[in-house]
């Protein structure tokens, strides 16, 4: 029994979000339709996590464990020819046993994409949030600032979610502006539902002016989101990396 | 009467090209459609050229007149709400009566995306080309620049071309790389059918090392392609801008 690791990139514009669902059509029901046909028996995949609808993925690491004998640099070369194009295998490669792309997992980092063009781009509809207004990516990064460090991040969770802990650690976290481009990376142990989007929104709040910047430590203490909370749209987000431990073949 | 003159910016990957279609939705379709409900009577627009189905604008130009009176300001702002978002009025002013997005173009610019990655990028299915091999945009510029001045370019014309005059004059044709990305700016007082992506087509066979630089000039002076030809992918192609005499208002 092998057990293999993939990076997956996909545009996830028009999918129902990564996970396997029997009435839409997802990233992994394509994934584990695909590699089952190469590793000539019924795969399931693991992710790194979930995507929602509408997010996209950089660099989604994907486990599955087979019998089948085709050597990675194959599956990946065929798979060019049989994933619809908005779904690329980046790099395949076999790992020792036991390797679980959502329990081995040590960090991840995700990009949240804001534009502050003066008009809608036509070429951006589904791959950025486009807001029109001026953004003091300054104050942005002070409040983004309070997110370093081990908290809970209650405040930042949508209902819905079950996550076990809302006990995360944040590695890193901030805005970078390319001209009239604002990205926002945020890495870290682990995201609670909607974690990452509502975030984002918040920021924005301070951003714009609305909400001082102690506005976000003050909410990340009180456990209790007092922002006119609304996630940022999914389709400015992108799962960029996950990382995990080095480890022997 | 009033005369209008609007810029556009739009994604072609929707639509069946600009020109209006009964049976297919285009660009010009929709535009006159929402323009007709601001207008409060049923406006005819021209472009200053066609595209393609799958091709972009940046920069088309259109005209119109009209015996409506909605202020020019008004009609950008709700064309925001009215125009699906993949198609976007950047600007829109009063002209002198006679003024004709086709007729009074002095030149025009387009700009063509070829990508190098080592991968098909899940995210530029739409919007550029992806060759995944290696360019030599020296022998490209070297090239290029056969085309500038006034020639026949005869060679570069795909059938089905109804032009007058094979007859154009070429003020700026030069690659430009940003990273892994080569893009292509050519500028010239009119284009034939397919011409723009003949012309990459040609140069790319050249970056590629299949063919020497003179081997664009010999096609050029010969009036026929003899590249194995077939035009560059409609999904490179934008245009950029359009450019008009300066005019009293």
């Amino acid at each position: 029994m092998r057990t293999l690791k993939l990076v997956v990139s996909y545009d996830g514009t028009r999918y129902h979000g990564f996970q396997r669902q029997k009435e839409y059509v997802t990233i992994q029901n394509i994934l584990e339709e695909v590699l089952s046909k190469f590793c000539g028996e019924p795969v399931k995949i693991a992710g790194s996590g979930r995507t929602d609808a509408g997010v996209h993925a950089l660099g989604q690491t994907i486990s599955l464990t087979t019998t089948g004998s085709i050597p990675c640099a194959n599956l990946v070369r065929a798979s060019r020819r049989m994933l619809p194009p908005d779904i690329v295998i980046l790099s395949a490669e076999e790992v020792e046993a036991g390797f679980h792309a959502r329990l081995s997992a040590q960090w991840k980092r995700y990009l949240y994409r804001v534009l502050e063009s003066p008009y809608n781009s036509p070429f951006e509809i589904h791959y950025a949030w486009q807001l029109q207004e001026h953004l003091d990516e300054v104050a942005m990064n002070r409040a983004a600032a309070f997110l370093l460090g081990q908290h809970d991040f209650s405040a930042f969770r949508s209902s819905g979610s079950v996550d076990s802990s809302p006990l995360k650690t944040i590695y890193e976290a901030q805005w970078e502006r390319r001209g009239g481009e604002l990205l926002f990376h945020i890495a870290g142990d682990g995201f609670l539902y909607h974690m990452v989007r509502n975030i984002v929104w918040s920021l924005l709040q301070i951003g714009l002016g609305k909400r001082p910047v102690e506005a976000l430590a003050e909410e990340l203490a009180g456990g209790r989101c007092r922002f006119l909370n609304s996630p940022a749209p999914a389709q400015g987000l992108y799962l960029d990396a996950v990382y995990y431990k080095p480890y022997r073949k």
